[in-house]
């Protein structure tokens, strides 16, 4: 064995996250690392809060990052908030409510799914209907963005029909947070947890999460312990907390955090709606571009995200030739389907630093060329031409 | 709000982790990500998994890092191999056995707990009467390496006596991986976890596992779900599993990933045993200089471990403002005393990148000067002699 130094190539990640990350990023990844209790390190991390507080749109002091990715930010709203035998209304309309749903179980509680089709937002009658027949319900759990169809739910509905049940909401914003709009404290979201590697444009490996004065007090009320140690936010805010002594509880991983407060930094000089502004425009130019090819999307256009284009694979296409012809010929990642949609749809993202004129105008070429190269009848010429058209409209 | 980005400070660290961390793994955490599933980073995923089973001493299959710190490693090991009901016998001689206790009681299982005082080693005798005493216990858990104390316990005689009863072992191996010498396969350990940011010099954020083919089989003919969907093991090397399709289980920390590939690449190429002497060498020079300086180490000599240096504050020395003269003015971090140990000691690491001359002589003068700076008796001319003629003999 003689095991060489990785030298990873450069990449053009337009697949479902990670997406692309910022030099700024990178280069803020390899400053020296500093103790975790260092008081310049905690100057940071009380920095950070802030900073997730302005992504969030919330005041809660509870609002950190977790130091694992996004389904361990998922793991953390529901050990936190539920506890066996509970009930919990589980909106499924993808890969992701399915793994709420294991989640629910895994703690021993009850999980009442609302199914709807992958590509549809989740139904708000539905979802009304579930909180009337379980007036019990712990929790309304549902996926804002759902990454493995690209559909958006009306978050801010569904929050308001949680509380005129009177009914905590956990709500996955992974692939949102920083490319559309999200009001935690406006819309009363309770528990919310987030990903690094998405619109927020950082490395994988970290999952901001805030939990609402509402979910402070279900956790600070429970009647078990959490059953993860490592999760458990009643240890963690020893560490995160403020106005008190920062105690350790695990070490945080410097480095990666150093990349999330530069990738918010970006984000706050950019400001939030201009971010949301952004991502919708490249979206709009990437649709007209891929509509020209003849590709379809899988969601209807109101409740489309900008930020992931999920389309239909055409027939007679080989899904894996096309994206190894991307992958190998011009260096771009796209996203294959998940689960029942695989084989059937790309998953395109503008996420964060991918969402620019560039990368649509790279995408489109190289999947025209693609395409093309298994069926003339494709063009990237079509395809850059409308999208050219849309920018300049 | 105008948060500017965070730009540490170059600090040494000789603490109890994060070590210092290579500019050669800072400069790869900065190299361009690219995607969880792209070819060449499972290429580099399975050099990873060679690099472990190196530095494990190791020919198991199932081994890999946790996509999060330490302690979700110590979780991985509990949630996958205890259940609800089992009883588990806990060595405790630092915090980290307690922390093994949280995990075993958090999953509904009985610890049965054998105590040793701080800075003793785990006694082989009261293990092997509590093996005895319980014969159904389903593991043995103990701390190779206590972070808290600097105590070294014999883990292979502790793993003998356990499989002598047909008992399991969890054994952390989080500070001495890399630093001292571990045989999991000569030694028979069965679920072993351990951290990057100690011996193996790399940022914190990930928690390397080996699981033997006892443990895998015991986790394959489990009774109940894993209680935590991040964790689970069977679902995860879906991913990090080998000889089949990968398939996406969470987004892996890819830049965090190529960081330790990086450290695993420089212990490979030092060698581990080369590894081992090189902190026991500079371990000899260090002591020399603290017991010149005339600080007494918490543990005896056959039981201490040359990465960890814990050593007893003097009569009349304000600890705090030790560590804050150290940190302000030599820009050293050293580590303070945990729990009952709080203000009565302090934990000089030697953990890999750590591990030099350069090290061991910044740290005898600058401890030497905060020392004198409250009690003129302390000379850091002292210490730093003893240390050089200890590196000449």
């Amino acid at each position: 064995m003689k095991i060489q130094p990785f030298l990873p190539p450069k990449r053009t990640l337009m697949g479902p996250g990670p997406s692309d990350v910022s030099p700024r990023i990178l280069e803020a990844m390899a400053r020296p690392t500093i103790g975790h209790l260092d008081p310049l390190f905690v100057q940071m991390m009380d920095e950070m809060k802030q900073l997730l507080q302005y992504a969030f749109q919330t005041q809660s002091e509870l609002t950190m990052p977790v130091s694992a990715p996004g389904s361990a930010g998922m793991e953390t709203c529901f050990v936190n908030l539920i506890e066996a035998g509970d009930q919990v209304i589980v909106c499924s309309n993808g890969v992701f409510g399915g793994r709420m749903k294991e989640n629910v179980t895994r703690v021993g509680a009850e999980a009442i799914m609302i199914e709807d089709e992958w590509g549809q937002p989740v139904d708000p009658n539905k979802v009304e209907s579930a909180l009337k027949k379980y007036p019990n319900a712990k929790a309304l759990a549902f996926v804002h963005a759902e990454t493995s169809t690209g559909a958006r739910s009306d978050a801010k509905a569904l929050a308001q029909l949680a509380q005129a049940h009177h009914t905590l909401t956990i709500v996955d914003t992974v692939t949102s947070l920083g490319g559309i709009e999200i009001d935690v404290d406006g819309w009363g979201l309770d528990a919310v947890y987030s990903g690094s590697q998405k619109c927020l444009s950082c490395t994988p490996g970290l999952s901001p999460i805030t939990f609402s004065e509402r979910a402070q007090h279900t956790l600070q009320n429970r009647k078990s312990p959490v059953q993860s140690w490592f999760l458990d936010l009643n240890l963690v805010m020893g560490y995160w907390g403020s106005n008190q002594k920062r105690s350790y509880h695990h070490t945080a991983p410097i480095n990666a955090l150093y990349g999330l407060h530069e990738a918010l930094c970006i984000l706050q000089e950019e400001g939030l709606q201009a971010a949301w502004q952004r991502h919708n425009h490249h979206h709009q130019a990437l649709r007209a571009g891929l509509e020209a090819l003849g590709l379809s999307f899988v969601v209807a256009p109101e409740y489309r995200l900008p930020q992931l284009n999920a389309v239909k694979i055409p027939d007679g296409i080989d899904d894996a030739k096309v994206r190894q012809h991307l992958l190998e010929q011009a260096g771009l990642e796209i996203g294959a389907g998940l689960g029942p949609m695989a084989g059937q749809i790309w998953r395109i993202g503008l996420m964060g630093h991918s969402a620019q004129e560039a990368n649509v105008k790279l995408c489109l070429q190289a999947l025209g060329d693609a395409l093309g190269a298994q069926n003339p009848d494709f063009s990237s010429t079509v395809a850059l031409t409308a999208a050219n058209a849309q920018y300049e409209s």
